[in-house]
């Protein structure tokens, strides 16, 4: 697996199964890039300048909304992944 | 329901009725972008370099006026919504 | 009311009643924009680094010169104001 | 009077009466922005992210160099001074 | 051998031997950047603001996924190593 | 006599006398603008963000090494010199 | 002797003598600038925000690995140096 360090979370795309008013399923090159994870794996923590280590606010399993254009896509054992920090993470779906 | 991270704030948008000098209803596309919206939904606080967390000085039901173009849309059960930083709140309506 | 979030300060535009040396009133768009207002309402203060809350220096009926271009301009209940952060008011008229 | 605020310090102009190496006296235009000053008003310091406050190194009635361009120009019951944050001072003339 | 300075990490790369969907290696013009490499040497640490060092999360030997175009391309002993900023690390593969 | 502020450095230039290979003295438009400088007044030191000062590393008379375009040049009682921080000064010829 | 001041080095360029595959010494403008120093003298730390001074990592007489572009070329007494701040020392050659 890939251990994100730091302040870091991996997660995978939640494709939301889109339809337009009239009921038609969109080709996905007509769909917004989806801006929804659920989170694979999360960092240690971010350590501030004293030194001390904050937890990170997600966890595995989560469901999060994230910022546009925002981490590193990676491909890992033939699965895509997006590396982000936890500042790109705006919030829980829960 | 959405819960924001750290510092974020969830708004609705609130559109304000405006009617020009003459008292005609303004179409949409005349009206400028709204700045004003309710919290729905606020995030922790704000962690400090020393490790102390700060309480948001807004709280769920709050109506707010916030820095045109801040802010994420986002989508979310139909609903449309407004992620924001709480740097980006210039003022509580009260 | 509007209530400023932090060190922000919300203010009425001054306007200077300018007379050129000819004694003529000079119509609006010959002047240039006025740098001076009064204060109507002054956040709580600015967190510091260390958690402490830094007061304001001005206050509620101080009349101020700003750095021209600064802040957010905004309608409420038919007025005008302008939002301010206090780092952008330069002197305070006394 | 206008009293500044923070580490802000309000000078008048100090303008040098230039000659050229012959003896001339130049006009206005064919001399360089002047770079000296008077102070007239100093701010009560600057606030350290400790919340210390730091008086000003300056002080009324000084004469100093400042950086090119530095500044806010502001014109009060009929004067012009010039609004300077400390940093922009580069020397006192003593 | 190289030894990095403070927050900095050298590796080696890791070509993944990639074949097309139709089972074609790809000659080396036609594959990604490579963003995978193995630690040879970490740096002591990073050295927070109150002085304290904090040791690297990544050691000799681990197999990282590094932030395309990070770092910089050196040639020792006829070998070819990149050295990054832990910060350029996202995750370990473990 | 000028005083410097804070981290400032005033220093006179120091022209090198420059032959070329055959011994020519080369005209002043064909040398390169000279980099080094002698301290005429140094600042009281730079205040860290606890409110510490903390004392320069050069003092009046060092002979200094600068970096190219650093600081203003101000003329004063009809002499020329040029203001720095003390950060752009990069070694002491000593 | 050149002292360099807080977290500069000085360092003289080390030229590799390269050879192509078919063994002929390439003329100098075939040449990648090179990387690699040995350090001359270093200066006596870096001031952190808290006051406190932290010893460099490099000393007089490691070869090192530097950033390309980094730091200002001084000549001194006839010779070349490098002027460098500990930040763009990537490694030490050791």
């Amino acid at each position: 697996m890939l251990k994100p360090l730091g302040d870091r979370v991996i997660i995978e795309l939640v494709e939301s199964e889109e339809k337009t008013a009239s009921g038609i399923v969109l080709p996905d090159s007509a769909k917004e890039k989806p801006q929804e994870g659920k989170v694979v794996a999360a960092g240690t923590g971010r350590v501030l300048d004293n030194g001390e280590k904050v937890a990170l606010e997600v966890a595995e399993g989560d469901r999060i909304i994230f910022s546009k254009y925002a981490g590193t896509e990676v491909k890992y054992e033939g699965n895509e992944y997006l590396i982000l920090r936890e500042s790109d993470i705006l919030a829980i779906v829960g």
